[in-house]
């Protein structure tokens, strides 16, 4: 019956199915948003419910027998154009790798997830990871459960690692961490031995209303399209998108802490630009989404870092801060903002750690992660373990759980294997934005001016537009002319934090 | 196979099996809820067409197999519980009636209906009916399809309105709107000779959050769970349900016009009350949800009306509403506030209408869609028709078509049917809230002092927590004793307009 089909009929049937799929995973997305955001205290449990429902629908629609027909007759013929046969054998990648899941695992995971989500909001109230751990060992059997499901070649973290970062493996991440761990030791000896400055202005009382403001004013200046998108407020900052032209992010505003919400809003404002930067006409086609959380990490981060915290990027913006605070900041210097921003200080939290120290938070989620999936730590160990990685890597003894195990929300979501890509996307992005510098004539003076629109168009022809056509691998070689290479990073941050 | 299973197996598959189609139409019910709320204004066409998908979604899981013949063999078991046979059996009637929709329907009324509803936004913005006419035709075309696949007795209407007021017919409405016409012509020509009151003072300028903060108190004074749902801001004040543990309503401000919120605030919390008062356990089930749409708006105009514009209720809140505007009502007596707040005059907008007049839009758009469905008018007539019916019904002349014919969402969301059942909400609101004084000692004192919980308990045992256990009929005369009778209506109105 198929095969008397036209090639344009085939991928027009494959395109609906995969809108369908598309439809489903995004009004998750809202659901997720709104949960976020907005949800009242007493509707959670029921919304777990609608959000399992959701996700069992989603799978069933993505492992139907008639989607797996259409790709592998569209995967036969020869007159789709590369960006089309690209789409089709992605698909039939992920196809296959979705039928996989036994429906009743994908409907636990999913039920689990719920359950343990909100097993760490109690428990991180609570301060205590006792509470969370049978769940979180619950989530662990899943995902061991779930490494043998998909397979894996080496190591069963690297099943888990493809979800988020295709082509990554344990072997790669361990070169890559050892060259970090090798270099950013000594790097963050020296850069410890320089003068503290002080940067005690940035924990004075910062007003909630002009904070928003100057969060608005940041992400509508980096070219975020506000009405393709809107801000909230949520209690972890994220991003998330419903279409190409429907992209939200979240912040938090900390009126004790001016950093806070500042870097949270430039750096959700890259993850942004790049879903807004993906082609809306291949919406719930792969080479439509992103490459990869490496790469997308790699966007955030060079916004974050790369741009929202040099020296250029404040020269535009210090002058009007100091007339939206002049308390704090009329007599404070922009080198020595410069300098507090920046400043490097090992401490408890991942998310709020300075860009060198912030890798060691990564590698020790990364050789936990491996050692639960090993079977060389369970669960009770966790604790223990956790506190020992950050006296060793460190130097800091953890308080309590709430500032220690508990601090992510990754676990709870069933999210293993993600971590590393937050240290990919810093080396990536370092990558990125030397090949912008060279490629584009006077970046540094055109951020110092707050001109963002030709950064932001290199990074929408040279990454976004492309979805994943590329892998990340791939991806850089294109544009960086080569693989990912840690010296990128060490030579952005020793001329950074040497300086 | 079937047969071999307990009646407990079977009724709990037919309970998940109705769960899932309520979750489906749930999260159809949130991304409505952000697309009047939150969502920018490029996500529309995405946000469409995910509607549409989990609509045909809701659709096929509502239409399988194998849900009716779970259906059809719980029916002939004998030891279900008088509750749960009712819930097959509804659900059974729901099944057969959404089986007779194709597919392809389904999808074609859902993609009309977005686009429909965009081409209204757009034709009100334009103030030009003809920019909406053509759409209107194809919505009028499709529910005269869905007439034929509902099939009905007597006039095609009743199959529309079926699908609100079970049990309603044209002959049953013709009957209440005489008596509405023949007893309201009078009376409101008896009222308009009535002296007028100065009322100007109630659109002078009202701040903002000091009218946001008056409604949420007013929200919460009702007994509303506000753990369990949230107000916010949309053109159009709505109440929206995920559940009996998410229920939200919408208001909008006017700063020029007092009324405007505080009324939407107390109708919504009406329809909200009732939704929150719903069985949570059974979710998805009939008896879970709301009887009709009568059903329904007798809840928020009994709340609006009977209670929200009496004079015991501004008794207890007149006092602090002078401390927050004090500017505009300091000098203003409660006895004027009271008759000025319940001033009658036709009008143009039926949302802004009094509770006499009212009677006369509603009586109006049934008189014209009755016409659009027998083919007697067309929609290119319509305007003629409308202006027509204004001039006879209420003296008074459309200047343009935002203020006309282009006033309503509904026939843009394709609710033809629905209005009548605003009546039906205030002539059920009248005999529910004769039956309540009756049965409540000292119900007026009790609104006087600011107490509602005495009768929010009534209305949660009396109506809130049968569902749909009983339609309105049945409701109406276990209640108070007798079907819906106009009079009582007609008794409130001249208590309350001939004082």
């Amino acid at each position: 019956m198929i095969t008397v089909k036209s090639t344009d009929e085939l991928y027009t049937a494959y395109q609906q199915k995969m809108q369908q799929v598309a439809d489903v995973r995004n009004a998750m997305a809202v659901l997720g948003w709104d949960q976020e955001t907005y949800l009242p205290e007493k509707g959670a449990a029921f919304r777990g419910q609608q959000l399992t429902t959701l996700s069992t629908i989603a799978h069933e629609l993505f492992t139907a027998p008639e989607l797996g027909e259409i790709l592998q007759e569209l995967r036969h013929r020869g007159d789709l154009s590369p960006r089309q046969q690209k789409n089709v054998a992605l698909s039939l990648e992920d196809y296959e790798k979705n039928k996989k899941y036994p429906s009743s695992f994908v409907a636990d995971l999913s039920q689990t997830t719920n359950t343990c989500y909100h097993a760490w909001i109690k428990a991180r109230k609570a301060n205590s990871y006792a509470e969370f751990e049978p769940l979180l060992a619950k989530m662990i059997l899943l995902k061991q459960q779930e490494t043998h499901i998909l397979g894996y070649e080496g190591h069963p973290y690297n099943a888990l690692l493809n979800e988020y970062e295709k082509g990554a493996s344990t072997a790669m991440l361990d070169k890559v961490f050892d060259a970090a761990k090798t270099a950013l030791t000594p790097l963050l000896q020296k850069v410890m031995q320089q003068p503290a400055v002080d940067s005690s202005f940035l924990h004075r009382h910062y007003a909630r209303q002009p904070q928003w403001d100057l969060g608005m004013a940041l992400l509508k200046d980096m070219g975020y399209d506000m009405a393709a998108g809107r801000q909230d407020i949520s209690e972890h900052p994220f991003t998330t998108s419903f279409s190409p032209q429907d992209v939200r992010v979240t912040t938090r505003i900390d009126e004790n802490d001016f950093g806070n919400m500042t870097w949270s809003c430039i750096h959700e404002g890259g993850h942004a630009l790049y879903e807004q930067g993906l082609n809306p006409e291949e919406y719930g086609l792969p080479c439509g989404e992103a490459a990869s959380l490496g790469i997308h990490e790699s966007q955030s981060r060079l916004w974050e870092n790369n741009v929202g915290r040099s020296l250029a990027y404040w020269q535009h913006y210090y002058p009007q801060l100091q007339r939206s605070f002049p308390d704090h900041l009329q007599q404070v210097p922009l080198e020595q903002f410069y300098k507090a921003i920046n400043q490097v200080k090992p401490s408890l939290i991942r998310t709020e750690a300075d860009e060198l120290t912030y890798h060691f938070h990564v590698m020790i989620r990364y050789e936990i992660e491996k050692g639960l999936l090993e079977g060389a730590y369970t669960t009770k160990d966790l604790h223990q373990v956790w506190n020992a990685h950050y006296r060793q890597y460190l130097q800091v003894t953890v308080p309590d759980d709430t500032r220690g195990i508990l601090q992510d929300i990754h676990w709870s979501h069933g999210s293993f294997g993600y971590f590393p890509t937050y240290s990919l996307g810093s080396f990536y992005a370092a990558q990125f934005f030397a090949a912008a510098q060279q490629q584009l004539n006077g970046l540094t003076e055109q951020i110092a001016a707050g001109q963002f629109g030709p950064l932001l168009a290199w990074l929408r022809e040279n990454i976004h537009r492309h979805g994943r056509y590329y892998t990340s691998n791939e991806l850089c070689e294109k544009v960086t002319g080569q693989p990912l290479d840690f010296r990128y990073f060490l030579e952005y941050a020793e001329g950074k934090f040497l300086d």
